[in-house]
């Protein structure tokens, strides 16, 4: 049995090796004062534990992990591997990636190692096997922390190894070369392969690389890393299997398919680095919604910065109270925990302008370390929040290879999944509409309304799935170059968009992209909304028009589109439209389809306040966070009190820039 | 004796290895639906009938030939060697280009050799072989179709292999090191040979290269490109000297000397992909008339999209009747065919969202469909056309030679010689005057008026034969940056132009780029015209100005002049105008000179209608194509009747975005 | 003894190589007609005196030098190493620089070299030691030139070879491995070494590479170009000791440390390419006042061109008057001689465009030409300049070790050293302040008052020297992002500025940057100003406030203090200013401050016409430069006379864009 995480964590990144005992004693001192429970350690430890291939020397980290025990710090213990020491380079050279040029890279940053490299994940193995063997029964560790950031940095390597590996995972995926001629559409172009040494990676070529071949390249590079997790933590299970597995995930990172690494690991968390230029991070609040879904579980925010970060062009500092609102909507979105990168500020080095919760000046002249207190000194009244689940209202369908592959070249015109993402995103959040992420495979049944945005690779096994789903009352909603290509970026013949064309009763002619200076117009509901990006021919079949087009080339051909099919209802939305356009159209398929939100049971949800629910048992906890500048009344339909300060009430203010958690029982009479 | 064409072609690249024979078979019904009479094939058929080293296997091929000719389609037969299979690529790896950083690229998109692999060469010839061998005797062959669109993407490889037939090249060229020196300049910058041996590729340097060995780099690809164009004709002709031989040009493409090539064809060809959201694509309208004026006979476009491309960042659609507009702009200037990219949409692989005929969803619901049928059988009709000739009115000077010298580094500003011939192009279409293009050793004597735009580069012969022509009545125009360097970039001293400077009776003392965002003006004719990217200071020797500089710097200094030189006038523009007003200017020199236009015989030539003539025996074809957005009624000189109606008649609307042809017999009083 | 100066140098960079004897013979007589009497020769010269490895061959050079010397030409003789010939290159490939991609440069070019290579300086040293022994007796010669231009296109390598060397020069410098791991903070990522064989160069990382191995490879690559330089000159020293060192620097350039370099050499000299499309370049304008600051002496102007250049994307040419002002700008703050690049404009090769004295067309016709002539004639009326002294009125902090510490990456934002430098430097010269630059190292106490701008990266000891000079008096001004880190790029602890805090009596919490596109405000004086790229928490310790921010983050904090510490003023401004309101700032700190400058004694010197002083022994040289648009009358306070024609006066006119200088002796009484 896992053990259980029973306190909101709340800490740090701590990368003691880098300063003396004295200020390490001061550390623990400042800890308490900032209410740190949790710390991250040993992740760039390496060299300081194995100095050189024959000896391993834990004098230092031994002390530290009873100090920070001592302390009452709870201690999420790295492996270590992130960073190979020199000595390891220097007696291994190809152990590092190679660049599509051919140049291996050099020791002198982070985070350097071919995904295939034998040496490499030996080396990492036996530094996992002496830490867990060293460790594993020490009481303060209450995370295995496995390496870093998987291919933040390294997401490519073309050396003769990768190659060869590639060549052997093809032949255990496709088992015959004919098979993989046919995933790979290899006719095309002359390009069939007699046997399997033949196949490169898809390195440097005249022009466009075959789209299969590049799909399952990107497979291979997530899976050769999850390769290296599950070797790091084997090694360590050999000793511990009470204390949970994570890796720090990235978010909206392309290169980890997070839904087939998340089975993986005990507790999933994400690094959370949104632009402080920004008020409202879209991307960022939906990666803790999308990171949640891995697992529908908690998660934690493994890493986030007190203010500002130092590797963007110009890295601006998180405004007062920023930090603060935003640790809040990760919590509110499902988050048992908060975290920074990194408890002190480097002195040295390439990370000594990102911030931390110590600063290089006095942390009592420090803003950003008296919020970190605040903060800190809250969520040691917030215990009720651990372990509660997030109430979703609908499913985003979400998944990487799609990512892969509508990214790939050679489109009707380039389309950011990301951006697309964001965009609908922030839509729904202007409806206060809970979303869950789901991948393709999973089960979607309980959900009432699924929308697949952009899909536009998907198996056909997920057209048979929402056929289903549709057929039994669900309402589906998907848009613009979806349902196109399998999982081998091979079209569905007869009529765009192949997949989804008898569920939604229409076909697409043709694409109409626009350049990204034009925009073309919509009718809908007798409003005008300008159209971005891409415009199509829509024919109908068995639906309905909800909105037309009305351009020259375009003059009242259908936009938007409505099927019944059999007791749901399936719509389309053949361009991209601004956020605040799209909000009012899913509010019409809302209101048509009588959807109702969790939140509405506790209060009326249609307020500027962003509104999210955890289910505790016995209780909800109601969580108003208020991101505008005005502030903001609020009526419950239920009696609660809230968290923060502890009140019973019926109703309540949500101060600009503040938020309100609201612990509501659930047996309780209507009031 | 080579077979004549006797047929306008149409029809399409057609690449059925992608396809069951089921599908096969409902293309030949469609084909005959659309008018196809004519398609290309086994363009990318290698490994479809040399599946490994040692296996030829023609039985598809066989097939597939003998059904097109059943169903009364002919054939132009490619040898097949545009893209060798895997299998050859891992037998020899170093067949491979290797980019100017040292990487060899790799299999797994499409054109993928070195232009000097002996490899290459050899197994490319032995496959041309084994093809004409089994089929020069079809009946359903009327074209060689050898390899495809050269230097497309490979235009540079920099293997020790190409630096030796470098050295050996220049060897052939120059004789003598001594030589090789002088060209060179190489008493600049410490650079002289003492041995060929010693000579690199333009590979990386420090700082700017040798313009001449950049020169003759570029004259060194186009050349072993052209040595493999021999070697894979010589291999068929040792089977077939009675079929056409042919490649497809790419009309505006930098890296192949298209005047050098033309000889070794029996007829050219290119590919037109006009940008759609362009109403006016010049570039391509001159590409129509460059590629006639290759041979000065008749052409074929062998591919263009029936709508969208895919290879663009946004690949707009073709609007209604652009795509038919644009073939008969092609058949106007020259075209005896018009074949498509291609016949039916990929299902996967890099094009499969590049247009077909045939498209993914139901052809009957199609638009584009539908438009192709509608030419196809208008096609049918207009046989008349078959091997007319396209009357010119004037010669522009065209030298790939130029392109190559005018853009190298180091220049006073950067210049884009397409650029610079579209603008005119676009003016010149303005006054509705019929270009042929001449390559500068080709004999200008029958042309009354010749223009040279920003001729920087040419051979001292070009400046006596302009002034043959000039002092024996002809008109001559140039500009800019013209007459400056000799075919190694050595500057013709004495003052510029210094091949052009005493026929234009100027000399220019300095050049006075400016900047992308700075403008100036000039005075013409009571106007005031904005001038672009170059001014200069321009002394009259014999000249008289045309128009002056009215700027600060420049203020009433001569811009434009014409000089009388014998019985011919010589006109020079020292600036960069917008189209519509070097119509002004150019009108103005027409007027003068009372030039006449072939089309004033039998309209008057100044309508917005796009007119052409094309001379066959015993008639004139004119062309009247509206490609504005207005309805035109245009009143014959001479009684004719139109081809595509069969209406006899003396006057004629042609409508909006749409043509009109005229028949127009010579033995016929004026009346 | 090193011979002395005597006049005015006047010449260009002359090449001969390239033309006949004839046309050097012609050059002789334009020489005499612009007034040269200086020029640069054998520069490009290796392959022509030294064409295969065993042949050394004088004829043409002793034929030159002669030449010129019957002429009365003095000549600047190159050792010619600057372009190594084809037949080294080929003989010994591993001389090339290897970039970052590994790829090794090919001849083709110019100063192909890798830093390190034995073979190169094995071969320059014998070329060099060839000149010297035949040449160094030549009465004609009065200057050694080094080389060429080092670093001007290598400044990178990464072969082995350097690899190895910068072991070798790290181990030099740190002797202990550990004192270079508490040096780059490599406890930091794991980046300890145990050996300095471990050590790579900073090549292709996976991310942000070591900011101290990345400052060390800067000083590395500076070094390794001195090393060549000193084995150069040693090789001629075996010869000559009277004859001055020189080679020609580039002002601003990034990647030789001037500093460092200049003790190195009996003569500064640098080439000065400003654009023609600015009207004052003040990047030039300062680089002549730090080129003579490296030595504290006059300085040549060794090459700028006659008007444009080539190797811009646009090369304006130099207005009329603008060659002539320019040159005087440089006289004015400095200079003893003026030289062109080049005499006469090359035939072929990369710079036939670059401008010359001499130009393609007739020098009759030139105006180019024509304005050489005056500027040579006048220059030789002038000889009262040479070896006179520029007085300054205050100091500057420049250090090449910051410019490379400041543009590292991973910082709060993007700062530009030369720009922010240019910035000051205009604001400066709006207040015809007179500056010398001083390195950190250098001497101050002379100077009233000692601006160090954006001082990120400085030893310690430039904060003691700070605190004792302004304790003794001084007035210090730094700004934003100074004082930060030591030479190693470690912060210095305890707040911001850690090196300047205390005497600046405040700490800055955070940093605040903005995008390009923002910018806030700032009230100063009951001003407005608007503030760019930087804005920050400021608190006040013991200093008083000038200005305040007044934006909504930063309303009403410290934007400009300033600080009474011992007997002196500490000053600071915390974001980045107009130059016209940086004047506005700077000219109240003098005011308050009474600081006097040297031309105040001469003139008012609140003019809008440029003006500096040179002191001569017993006399005073002072420089009159109108810049405007506008003429100009000035009042003197005391006599002097033109030295441009020669009259005793009082007063006088300085029209626009033109000047005046005037000679006033020391030993009047005041008018």
């Amino acid at each position: 049995m896992v053990k259980k995480q029973t306190q909101m964590y709340y800490g740090a990144d701590y990368n003691p090796e880098q300063w003396s005992k004295e200020i390490i004693l001061e550390d623990m001192a400042l800890m308490k004062e900032v209410g740190v429970n949790y710390v991250s350690i040993n992740i760039f430890g390496w060299v300081s534990i194995q100095p050189n291939e024959t000896t391993f020397d834990f004098t230092f980290l031994d002390w530290l992990i009873d100090l920070l025990h001592e302390n009452n710090i709870m201690i999420d213990l790295a492996n270590g591997t992130a960073s190979p020491p020199a000595w390891l380079v220097n007696k291994y050279p190809d152990m590092m990636p190679m660049t599509v040029h051919g140049n291996r890279l050099v020791h002198g940053s982070r985070q350097h190692y071919c995904p295939t490299s034998e040496i490499y994940r030996r080396y990492a193995a036996t530094l996992s096997t002496a830490v867990a063997k060293r460790y594993h029964q020490h009481p303060a560790i209450v995370m295995w922390h496995i390496n870093n950031e998987y291919t933040c940095h390294i997401h490519e390597c073309y050396c003769d190894r990768c190659r060869s590996r590639f060549q052997q995972w093809l032949q255990d995926k496709y088992q015959t070369i004919d098979e993989l001629n046919r995933a790979w559409s290899t006719t095309f172009w002359s390009q069939s392969y007699g046997d399997w040494h033949e196949i490169y990676l898809p390195e440097q070529m005249p022009t466009f690389k075959n789209p299969a071949q590049q799909l399952d390249y990107r497979r291979f590079i997530s899976a050769m890393n999850l390769e290296i997790y599950q070797i790091e933590k084997e090694a360590i299970a050999a000793y511990s299997r009470d204390i949970p597995f994570m890796t720090n995930l990235m978010g909206l990172h392309k290169y980890v398919n997070g839904f087939q690494w998340a089975p993986e690991m005990d507790v999933v968390s994400w690094n959370s680095y949104p632009n402080p230029f920004s008020d409202m991070p879209y991307p960022q609040f939906l990666a803790n919604d999308l990171t949640r879904s891995l697992k529908k579980k908690p998660f934690l925010i493994m890493e986030q910065a007190p203010s500002a970060v130092n590797w963007r062009a110009v890295n601006g500092a998180k405004k007062a109270g920023q930090m603060r609102l935003w640790s809040y909507e990760a919590i509110a979105h499902g988050a048992d925990g908060i975290m920074f990168f990194q408890w002190r500020q480097s002195r040295g080095g390439a990370e000594k302008f990102h911030s931390a919760v110590v600063p290089h000046g006095q942390p009592s002249e420090s803003r950003v370390f008296k919020e970190s207190c605040q903060l800190g000194n809250e969520l040691k009244e917030l215990q009720a929040i651990v372990g509660t689940s997030f109430i979703a209202d609908i499913a985003v369908v979400f998944d990487w290879e799609n990512w892969w592959a509508l990214e790939l070249d050679a489109k009707p015109r380039t389309l950011k999944y990301i951006h697309q993402l964001s965009r609908l995103y922030e839509a729904l959040r202007g409806l206060n509409l809970a979303v869950d992420f789901v991948h393709p495979d999973e089960d979607i049944s309980a959900y009432p309304f699924v929308i697949a945005p952009n899909l536009y690779s998907t198996h056909a096994s997920f057209g048979d799935k929402i056929k289903d789903y549709v057929a039994g009352g669900g309402i589906f909603l998907t848009n613009f170059f979806s349902g196109i290509v399998n999982e081998n970026d091979q079209v569905y013949l007869g009529g765009y968009p192949g997949l989804f064309k008898d569920i939604l009763g229409i076909t697409v002619e043709e694409f109409y992209p626009l350049k990204d200076t034009m925009h073309g117009q919509m009718t809908f509901d007798q409003q005008t909304f300008t159209t971005h990006l891409w415009e199509e021919v829509i024919h109908l079949k068995q639906a309905k028009v909800l909105a037309q087009f009305n351009n020259d080339d375009l003059s009242n051909t259908p936009a938007i589109t409505c099927n019944q099919y059999g007791e749901g209802f399936a719509y389309y939305i053949g361009t991209e439209l601004a956020p605040a356009d799209l909000t009012v159209v899913l509010s019409k398929i809302i209101q048509d389809n009588h959807l109702e939100k969790a939140a509405q049971q506790f209060i009326e949800a249609e307020t500027p306040v962003s509104v999210s629910c955890r289910q505790g048992t016995g209780y909800t906890l109601l969580f108003l966070i208020n991101h505008t500048d005005i502030d903001e009344h609020i009526v419950l339909k239920k009696k609660g009190y809230s968290l923060l300060d502890e009140k019973p009430l019926s109703e309540i203010d949500v101060l600009a820039k503040d938020l309100q958690i609201i612990k509501i029982l659930d047996d309780q009479s209507d009031s």
